[in-house]
């Protein structure tokens, strides 16, 4: 298969259950809600050793939010629901009650599951706060040295997928930067997902196991590193390949990943230099959810 | 006291101890070895309930990097050496050795203390790694996707010091804020200190304690709350100033702080709006630091 | 009449004809897209003194662009096509050729009024360029240092609106700039017109004419001039209002000044310290378009 | 020669005597300092068809600036005084007058030539306006909406050098605009130079005069034209290489341009798949001032 004149393998990503809570922040300008979002959702690109995964879904105008502000969604994604929580009051707590100008939002109003985060958070109002509607929405209003923070009580969350992905193989290390930092431009406007590595991007796709060391979670996936390919004997980097990014999605639905995999793909190949996409999967023995790449032409 | 007609009050701030560990990241380029800062600094803002205080201390050329690059030093911060190696380990294993072209140099390679955390994460390589001599530095290369990271061996940390901070008092809540990313933006300028909250701009100054209820760590300031000022009687709002903001410094030394608080205040009263500078501190009774606001004019 | 508990005058903003041409620049990322976008519209703030007044529309994926990278809407206006087509010819020939990775195409394809830019800037490749169909669009491939350059044909241009405005008025300095620049980024989101101003915004509105000296073509409005208001007799500043900030709004028609002018004016207000918004008018003596503050609400 | 190895073709830059006005703008924060410059220095890579070659030079803090704001250094460039002047009223009168919370100061106040650009525009401020000592400097306050608006009296300039160069040729053309970028990131710390193409960079770099058409000033440089590389037969695109960037510097002396295309070379070649750098020159036939690259290693 081709795509923009780049092989696309005919293999599949292959994903697993999470559970994502999604929270709306507004700030005074969408700089500064961007600023909080981005406190709250840092060291948080594998649950391996992260305590969440997490990033910035998408940024919304003040015609879309409850205090008519700009802000910008965030999900927070762990395997549990009790772990979720926790990391919803830390990172809620210590990153976006801190923030400058920052109110928080239930991003999820309709799920069945709902966490009272805000509720909790009101008690550093110290007796001081208030309740308040503000745009249908029940909050609090703790009086801070800024002034007032805002925090609605509910908090959403659900079942979600984690893990969708794809590899981008170029000829060069910086195409295949420049076109992972395209796909990720691309998912960035798509509703529902969130890219949780660094940039976006992942320099370091993994193998879960080991071949030599004996006490590793995961190592690298030396099947796929270009700087030894001469010296594995069935390496699946081809020839004319010199570095490989993988872009890693979370979303809230299957639906939501084949989107932002779609867009991330097609923005990917106009970079002069792609030679090559697949994903990553282990055959099938991971997770519950296949994306086929020749489902995203 | 007065700085460019701003009212600077006779106090100080209060400081105490912690341990800081210093990593220089570099990249491809300056970009890129911001992306990767920032992820590993990130969910840092205060150990009450983050995992590590953290944030990027300055941005450097190719000029002063082993690897000739351009890179960012973080500091990342916690009470113990015990607690530090561990959060070393996994913010620099899951947020720079997974980020595109970042690399992890030693930030303080003459302090008596090191971690082995480049010597920890080669594993990751699962024996495919290989041991390499750049700019003077012991260091792994890591075959990766992308191709290899490298890691050097030693961590250096240290004795240092959290805490230092300034209160911005302004009639307006934006005259404020602009104040405080000035402040900001000039502190991130001097070697050696951080402002770890978001955007390094604290909304939220806490007391420790509390007054109504029983079971919280800090709550709400009142007595700093410009919402409530005419409800709480001891207030120390003034009344022409309707917003706050802190900036709290955690730095390598006494001396890096007083720098960053100096820089900091002259960048702040330079801001239309803004009434009076102050610092937080418990009467002396929360650490050994004291930063007299006088010694900063 | 009020808005999110500010002022709205009753007044109109007046505004008149100028022609605009539209270019889309794409890049190899939306950065990248930007950087070209950015040049060719500096120094293009005013006719009074610029060559044109010119600014970024809007950002677009690679979705909506003829050769499938991302790309940024440019307007281009002066008020007779002969100008038009000069600014064209330099602007897109010094800042949008010589850019890395850019690519120029046509932003009016449908316009009666279509100018042969393109074509004219091919002969840059001193022969050695090609004609090529990319996306549907007859362009040419011009040989170059980085690789090729392709241009579009042709360029189109229209009728439009310019001089869409209102008036931003805040206690304090830095509240009305912080509604300024929320209002700025509202407007970014709407199709079919720029604020061309730096930054998107006018920190010097200006009367016609002139009041002492007779020798200028614009002068300070000092009926709108906060530090003076207590000198100024007839002075328009409300007690309670220390500054101004004015957003200039051109556009391909009315409908999308107006679209622009209300969601600008619905993002201001909500920034805390802004006591009124009003619009600047030369009593219906100016121009042909009338945009009632009324209709924004 | 090699650099980190990258071969440095022995050879030179040739460049040209032009006259340079040099403006310090300080602003609110440095964010609104650089978006005055940048409006001001727009529209501004080339004499061959722009008004003025122009850029920003780098950013300082209040520390080193009249007013205790931050600021960012512009350089205007153009081969007369006349046009010098005419630029400078345009460019600060329209695009620094205009912007939020800007104050203009004069960039080489020991220069001999001198122009009132300040004095000329005070009379916007149509008889309101007031004069003003403000950090040892003369200056005028401009009444306005936003507030008063700062312009020093008198602006410096000098005679200077433009077109220092040089090529960045790499294998592919990411790898070559990631190099390029690394370059105008180091170019951009050092004193007294700019970088006026967008982003710092060219991409098309040209030759004086004509092959095939005989009516252009400049057109493309078809030996270092990969794309046709194949059909030139004294081609100078080395066979490994595919894409090559030009970085154009200007500076007030020939040690500045000597130090900046020094820092950007060597940024330049950390760059994975850089080849080979060389520089443009035309024989000596064009300019008195010679940049040879022996001299930058």
């Amino acid at each position: 298969m081709e795509l923009n004149g780049v092989e696309i393998e005919d293999t599949f990503a292959e994903a697993f259950p999470i559970k994502i809570a999604r929270v709306l922040i507004t700030g005074a300008t969408k700089k500064w809600a961007l600023v909080a979002a981005q406190e709250a959702t840092g060291f948080g690109t594998s649950v391996i050793m992260c305590p969440a995964e997490a990033g910035v879904e998408k940024v919304v105008t003040g015609n879309e939010t409850p205090d008519g502000r700009p802000g910008a969604y965030i999900q927070i994604c762990t395997f549990g629901y009790k772990s979720l929580e926790e990391q919803l009051l830390k990172r809620l707590g210590q990153c976006v009650l801190t923030a400058p100008t920052a109110a928080m939002w239930n991003g999820l109003p309709k799920a069945e599951k709902q966490f009272d985060t805000g509720f909790k958070l009101k008690f550093f109002g110290d007796g001081f706060e208030s309740e308040a509607s503000i745009g249908g929405r029940k909050a609090y209003k703790i009086p801070m040295m800024q002034g007032d923070f805002v925090a609605e009580h509910s908090i959403g969350a659900q079942d979600a997928v984690a893990g969708g992905n794809f590899f981008i193989m170029a000829d060069n290390q910086m195409a295949a930067l420049a076109a992972a930092e395209n796909a990720v431009d691309a998912i960035a406007l798509e509703d529902g997902t969130i890219t949780p590595f660094p940039g976006g991007i992942v320099a370091s796709g993994s193998k879960m196991g080991f071949t030599n060391y004996k006490f590793m979670k995961a190592s690298t996936n030396e099947k796929f590193c270009p700087s030894i390919k001469t010296k594995i004997k069935d390496t699946k980097v081809p020839e004319d390949v010199n570095a490989i990014f993988e872009i890693v999605i979370n979303g809230l639905s299957v639906e939501d990943i084949n989107r932002s995999m779609k867009a991330g793909i097609h923005a990917a190949v106009t970079v002069p230099g792609v030679k090559k996409i697949t994903a990553g999967n282990y055959g099938g023995t991971l997770g519950p959810f296949k994306f086929h790449l020749k489902d995203m032409l």
